[in-house]
C-alpha cells in the first residue's frame, strides 16, 4: 500500500510516493504542469511522466491527491482528475485540492485549519479548514493586483528606475535596472516592459531583494511595502490562534520581505503559531494517507 | 497657399485644411493612423487617404504639421516623415509634433509654453515650449502607471466588483461591472479580465462616471481618486503662471472627474489660465501656418 501526492506548480511539478507509515519511497521532478496555464493535454503529459518515474507499482496505490494551483477556475475538475487518474494507471480516483491546502499541510502538518500566504510571482492569502479553501485574499493576478509579490515588485523597481533614469549621481536601484533590462535611457525601459509579457516584470524582484540587503533606501522603502501588503492580505482572513503559514519565494527567501513580513505578522497575531511552508509533494502524498 | 494640419490618435484621424487666413477650408475624419500602434505602413494609408479626401490640390499646401503620440518612441521619424509628405504628394516637408503640443495649441493658442494634461485611456501631463515637450509626468501606459485615466478607472472599476460580487444588498458598481462583464461570479469577473487585451478594462470607465453622477459613494471614491492622480500629474510639472490645458475624454468629459480636477487645479494654482484643448486638427492647421 503506498500514497502518491503531487505538487503541481507554474515552473515545477513534484511528486512523492509514501507507503503506509509516511516513509518516503520515491521522489522525481518535472516541469510546470499546471493544466490552466499549459492546457489539460500537456499538463496531463507532464504528470504521467513524472509519476511514470515515481510510481513502479500503480496498482499498489491507494491514495493520491494532487495539489492544483487556480483548482477552482477548472472548467472540469472532475474530468481533468478522472483523466489523471487514467494516465497515472491508478486504480483509485485522484483527488485535486487547491495548492494552497497543501502549502498550508506542509507549514502545520496537524492543525485542522488556519491561514496561508502564498506570494511568488502572485501573492494571495488563503484561510483553510481541512482541504478545503474557505476564504480568499488578493490573488487576483498581476493585471489587477497581487500588491507585495514578485510582479509588484519588479513594477515598483521598474516605475523607480523610469522616474529616477536621469538622476545625477545615478541611484543604485535605478542603474540595476537599466541594466537588466539592457536599457540605455527611460524610452527603452518601457519599450522593454512592453515589448515582453507582462510577468517578465517578476524577473527584477531579486534585485530590489540584493539592493535592499546593501541597505539602498529606494530598495528597503519597496521591500517594507511589499511585507506591508503582503501582511494586510493576512490580516484580511486570519482569526483566532490558528497557524499562519508563509509559503512562495517572495514570503519565504532569507531576505528583508521576508523579515519584514514576519515582523509585522508577529505583532499583529503574537498568538498564532508562524511556520514556513516545508515540502508540498510530501505534505500532499500524507493528505492522501490521510484521505485514503 | 494652404495650410494642413492633422491630429492622429489612437482611434480617430483628423484633418483640417486652412487658407493662409486661417480659414477652414476643408476637414475629413478616418480611423486611427498612429504608426507606433498599426505599423508604418498602415498607417501611412489611413493618413494617404484622409488628407486626398481633405486636400484638392496638394500643390498649393505650404505647410503641413502632423501631431502624433509616441512621435518620440518612432525608431525613424524623418523617414516616417518624408513617407508622408510623398504619400500626400507635396511638394513641402511634412512636420511631426508630439500630439501634446497640438493639444496645448488647441486649448491655448496664444501662449507660448504652459501645461497640457491629456488623461484619456492613459494619463499624462507634459510641459510645453513652442512646439517642444520639454518635460512630462505619468505617461508610462497601462502596465506601470497611468493612474487616473481610463484603464486604470476601469481598473478600480473591476477590484471594486470583484472585492463585493457577494455583498448582499448587491453595490450598484459591483453588479453594474458585473453586468458589463457578462460575468455571474467573481471568477468570471477574473476570466473576463484576463482572457481579452488588457486595455479592453477602459471600457468600464463610463460605468464609474455614470454611477458617480447618481452619487453612488463608492464611484464617488474612485472618480474622486482620479481626480487627485491627475492634478498630481500637473503639479509635478507646472511652473508660473502659464496657462494649464486639459485634453483627452477622462480630462475633459462632464462629470465628476472633470469637476473634480478643475477644482484641485484651481485651488493649486489659482493664477493659471485653465482651459479645454479644442479642435486638434485646427490647431495643427493653425501650427502649420505660423511654421510655415
Amino acid at each position: 500500500m503506498t500514497y502518491l501526492g503531487l505538487d503541481v506548480g507554474g515552473t515545477h511539478t513534484r511528486a512523492v510516493l509514501h507507503d503506509a507509515a509516511g516513509r518516503e519511497l520515491a521522489r522525481a521532478t518535472a516541469t510546470g504542469g499546471n493544466p490552466a496555464a499549459r492546457g489539460a493535454p500537456a499538463a496531463l503529459a507532464v504528470l504521467a511522466e513524472v509519476v511514470a518515474r515515481t510510481v513502479a507499482d500503480p496498482g499498489a496505490v491507494r491514495g493520491c491527491l494532487l495539489g492544483l494551483s487556480g483548482v477552482s477556475a477548472l472548467a472540469d475538475p472532475d474530468g481533468f482528475a478522472e483523466a489523471c487518474r487514467a494516465a497515472f494507471g491508478l486504480t483509485v480516483p485522484v483527488r485535486l485540492v487547491s495548492d494552497a491546502v497543501v502549502a498550508f499541510a506542509a507549514g502545520a502538518p496537524a492543525a485542522p485549519g488556519g491561514t496561508v500566504l502564498i506570494a511568488g510571482t502572485g501573492a494571495i492569502a488563503c484561510r483553510i479548514a481541512g482541504t478545503a479553501v474557505t476564504e480568499r485574499a488578493g490573488g487576483l493576478g498581476w493585471l489587477l493586483g497581487d500588491e507585495g509579490g514578485g510582479f509588484w515588485l519588479g513594477r515598483e523597481a521598474l516605475r523607480h528606475a523610469h522616474a529616477h533614469a536621469h538622476d545625477h549621481p545615478a541611484d543604485p536601484l535605478g542603474r540595476a535596472v537599466l541594466d537588466a533590462c539592457a536599457a540605455p535611457d527611460p524610452a527603452a525601459l518601457l519599450r522593454w516592459a512592453y515589448d515582453g509579457p507582462p510577468h517578465r516584470l517578476a524577473s527584477l524582484a531579486p534585485l530590489i531583494t540584493e539592493l535592499a540587503l546593501t541597505g539602498d533606501p529606494a530598495a528597503l522603502r519597496i521591500t517594507e511595502s511589499a511585507a506591508a501588503h503582503l501582511a494586510a492580505l493576512v490580516a484580511a482572513l486570519h482569526r483566532d490562534d490558528a497557524p499562519i503559514v508563509l509559503a512562495g519565494s517572495v514570503a519565504t527567501a532569507p531576505g528583508p520581505v521576508h523579515d519584514g513580513l514576519l515582523a509585522r505578522l508577529r505583532a499583529a497575531h503574537p498568538a498564532a503559531p508562524l511556520t514556513v511552508a516545508g515540502d508540498g509533494a510530501a505534505a500532499a502524498a500524507r493528505l492522501a494517507a490521510a484521505a485514503g
